[in-house]
């Protein structure tokens, strides 16, 4: 190992003493708010201390430099010796620590961005490391800078698949700028880790996994600060700190490695011994807090106002699916701004993300098939505004990393979701294909945008929006092509609907989008032969969705809509209608969507089986208008 | 190994001709279909062929057979090479195998249980091993019995982290009867996958997971035969050939190893040269397809009429948190039937699922920190209806197995999931650990039932429903202890809602579920003091909701609903009573829910601030009566 030089004996006891001092931070902090967990604090207090005290380069006063190197707390629910170390860094008072999971203190039980030092919130488990990686992704390839992302990870987060994925993805893309430590503590909430303290396993698997796996002992600031060392200096793959440590290490009273104080604060005569035997251990009466600078060498990035690159052209009644123009305007935009990047999961020739190659094959991230990673990495590549990240996937697959956009909407990502291949309309490939839930999954997401074009044309502006609106935004792509109805310079904005067809004495206000849009449009002409006319909207965006058009339209029509969705009836655009008009006397909805398990089969006949098809919209529009 | 004797040189020529024969079919039936995978078939034909024509023991003529072994296709694309062997085996007509992806065949893109040769729907990526985990886990440790379980994988679905989540659950449960196959085509669906035919790392990976991992020739014969036989003599740890295979293997006209020909029919002149090709490779003019019979070991069970072993016992008033009624109901109904099981991540302590330890230890599964493979193990647990899986976890971290959860409908499923810490009500933790969009997710399942009891009594019914449900059920508790406010043997019944407070002059019909129930009734009171008098109704199960009661009691008052929910605005209770209401003229509703991301605080203090406490929802029941 090169340039190694052993710390002097009194860095090795300020680490120590700083160490204990974190856990008394940890514990009395805990005592405070009644609840918490000082002993999976405990586990990794000397990490920590040398982590944020000799290791880390970064500014204590500017939390959020580009330059500084990152540290994300995977095991969110030790956050009190996070915002412990923070405090003792010199950022915030160490008094206000005991403000710990108050109402009205940003001290919260695990991690948010609501502190200006956590880039992402942590706290659902195993999901650091993606977003770590995503980061480490920024900084090798995009920032090209010399700050390093660290993560750790608790042994018992460890058994989350995602953990895995990410493992794979930062070793394929050799993320030496990585560095993972897991702590072993052996104990989980309710009983011991599948592993226990079985080190060797931890080392081969990460080591399998392709990162430069080292086994120390977590208690021991000096093998710590030379494995970091060793981190830092290895070239071409990640490293992995395993750290052996012990669940409430240093606390006396038989709470050291003790199975069942997970997630309790220690309180009384208990916890006061404890801080004693603490206090005794700190052998330092003042402690040099000087932090290395980070090398200021991350460059100024500006992710404002992404415009397509050239206005969209299609014909009018041009056959285009909006996932083809997903991809079009992703290189647009690509090619507008040079940290607009995409990511996909092997399925980028389906979803169309493949053509931001064309503009520049480096701002293409393939994940492979692992959806949880992949969304965390596009969290991780987006936060601290370093990039606009689009990612995309069949947006049946988005299931799989619900609990990652959850913790998205947590971690006030702007990250842009791109789902193609919704509803029965894709056709042969059948229910596990299909997204019918999608619409569902992504409205519940608070301050989430969800846009459903149409056409070509409102993709193009859905993708252009998105890159410039705050928080998660969802485009719902379709497979199959429809025709155009838009004009190139149509405009087309957030919250606004289109009426796409109006007659004076309409009798009914259709809505629908995507696939039904176009089967509404022409269940239209079907019911005018019976004698009804109806106008139809195009919500363009379900949420925010155009209330007011909608009220003002369905009053025009008698107060009857009919709202058509290639989606299974809850939650979606269906429900979306409903809330608009809760509270409105007077405006009834029928929902029509799919209403069972659908099957394999051409398009066009599941359209019609699952009532979704312009017969069908024209029969429920007779029979709802008629009776 | 003992016992090996190698198999007759006749009887690998016959296997070598099946693979073949299997590759015309899936040839064929991809060729009438227009669509579907041929090459990812192709790579896999010798493996089908030695496991379904030597290795596996069972009966065809009853694919469900208890004693049978297990075969789950995990790469659901590959589906025809699986039709064509359950063909050739001879279950149905092979000519029945040019029905591919047709409307009125079963036969669909991806397999389904609509199939009685298919277990668990697959198709979603990365799944199949924890279900075959599940069943493989059922087999060795409830059945006791002889039959084994096979699981085929891809080289691209291997990058999901839930396999490794699998896999490490079965080494650690010792899943001998269990055997993974590792399909290593090195084509992925758009580019190469990350490891290609880096088989070393393959094996390292899976070694270092607990498993016997043998790299083998996936297109000889001889090599599976034995292999196939080593999996079975190897005791105490589950095994995984990893099979070096080509896609599109035995495919002229550079298709083999070709990464262009993902997911196409092979049509025309070259399809038909590739047909000739192969039937030129059959030597064998007829084959000899005698099938092993399974050792006919499996017990009989009986899962019908599940029933609490003894009834609730609450006082009236009595404090008693529904998570904690939920561990008293499992333990009941598994006392009463003893194929009544219970699962849980970790969490057992808090979702009190830890209480069916106390019946019979065995009779839970702990999964450690991993939902999906959690939910898959579940789902495999239960399907045959060899058991009743009841599967818990914080209802927020079910969001971690949304595509388990989706594809366990596809699969037909009867696994009951309850979600424990819902909504701001749980406090200090913060937002990580709430569930406010569980609702949305579980309503949004076809065929589902979602529960959410109000009290212990309730809850204890709900548990006993679901329990003799079918289809997907989801039982949501709470945190808090909240009064017990029905007597002991109060009828519950799905889709029958309660109503717990009435006058003759009400002005609003108030709904709220769990904590917010409660909130209600006080809220009653506070409205009551100003001059409004209202009803109030528990929902019970919020999908069915009970639509005939809603209606007649919102006409009876006014025609105004106020429904409250611990939960995010879109997708729960207040759009289920939406869509209850729907097409009722002069019902209007006003939605009171969870209307930003919450914060770490007080229970109490976060009802109020996020306008879910009694006054608030007094205000609003004011606010909506009187303008």
């Amino acid at each position: 190992m090169t340039n190694y030089h052993k710390p002097e004996a009194k860095t090795i006891a300020k680490l120590s003493d700083l160490a204990n001092l974190l856990r008394i931070h940890s514990l009395e902090a805990t005592q405070a708010s009644k609840s918490g967990h000082p002993t999976s604090c405990s586990s990794m207090a000397e990490i920590m201390s040398v982590l944020f005290f000799h290791t880390m380069r970064y500014k204590v006063s500017e939390p959020r430099d580009a330059s500084s190197d990152r540290f994300i707390l995977s095991k969110g629910h030790a956050a009190p010796i996070l915002y412990a170390a923070w405090a003792e860094a010199g950022l915030f008072p160490t008094k206000d620590l005991m403000n710990l999971r108050k109402l009205e203190s940003d001290l919260e039980g695990h991690p948010t961005p609501r502190l200006n030092f956590v880039d992402v919130a942590t706290g659902s488990l195993g999901q650091g490391l993606s977003v770590a990686a995503g980061m480490a992704y920024v900084g090798k390839y995009f920032d090209k800078a010399s700050y390093r992302t660290y993560c750790l990870i608790g042994d018992g987060e460890s058994a989350e698949g995602s953990i895995w994925e990410a493992l794979a993805f930062a070793s394929h893309y050799k993320l030496d700028n990585l560095c993972a430590i897991f702590d072993v503590n052996r104990l989980g909430q309710s009983e011991p880790t599948a592993l226990q303290h079985n080190m060797e396993v931890y080392r081969k698997r990460v080591e399998a996994f392709g990162f430069n796996a080292l086994v120390v002992d977590g208690h021991d600031v000096e093998e710590l600060v030379k494995a970091f060392h060793e981190a830092a200096e290895t070239k071409g793959r990640p490293t992995a700190i395993i750290a052996k440590t012990f669940k409430g290490k240093n606390f006396v009273n038989g709470i050291e490695d003790n199975f069942s104080w997970h997630g309790k604060p220690i309180v009384g005569e208990s916890g006061q011994q404890v801080i004693k035997h603490l206090q005794a251990m700190i052998k330092s009466s003042s402690f040099d807090r000087k932090i290395p600078a980070p090398v200021e060498d991350a460059p100024k990035v500006n992710i404002g106002n992404v415009k397509l690159d050239s206005q969209p052209s299609y014909k009018l009644g041009e056959q285009v699916a909006t996932r083809v123009a997903y991809g079009t305007a992703l290189a647009k935009i690509a090619k507008n701004n040079e940290r607009v990047i995409g990511l996909d999961g092997d399925t980028k020739n389906s979803t169309y993300a493949e053509k931001i190659k064309g503009i520049d094959a480096n701002r293409f991230v393939e994940g492979y098939i692992a959806e949880q990673n992949l969304v965390g990495v596009a969290i991780g590549a987006a936060c601290r505004d370093r990039t606009v990240a689009f990612v995309s996937a069949f947006a049946a697959f988005f299931t799989r990393a619900f609990d990652q956009i959850r913790m998205g909407a947590i971690s006030q990502t702007n990250v842009n979701f791109v789902g193609s291949h919704c509803g029965v309309s894709i056709g042969e490939d059948g229910p596990s294909q299909m997204a019918l839930e999608d619409i569902a999954m992504f409205r519940s997401i608070p301050g989430s945008t969800v846009f459903y074009p149409s056409d070509a044309v409102s993709t193009e502006r859905a993708v252009e929006l998105a890159a410039n609106t705050q928080g998660i935004c969802f485009i719902r792509t379709s497979r199959p092509a429809t025709p155009v109805i838009y004009k190139n310079d149509e405009p087309l904005a957030i919250g606004k609907g289109k009426l796409v067809l109006k007659h004076d004495n309409d009798q009914a206000l259709v809505i629908g989008a995507g696939i039904t849009l176009h089967e509404s449009i022409k269940a239209a002409d079907i019911v005018a032969k019976m004698g009804i006319n109806v106008r139809v909207i195009d919500p363009f965006t379900v949420k925010p969705i155009d209330k007011e058009l909608i009220i003002e339209h369905a009053r025009a029509c008698g107060g009857k809509i009919v709202v058509v969705e290639d989606h299974y009836m809850q939650g979606g655009l269906g429900e979306a209608v409903l809330e608009a008009v809760a509270e409105e006397a007077g405006i009834v909805v029928r929902k029509v969507a799919v209403k069972e398990m659908p099957r394999s089969g051409k398009p066009d006949e599941l359209l019609r089986r699952y009532g979704i098809d312009a017969d069908s919209i024209a029969k429920q529009v007779e029979n709802f208008v008629r009776h």
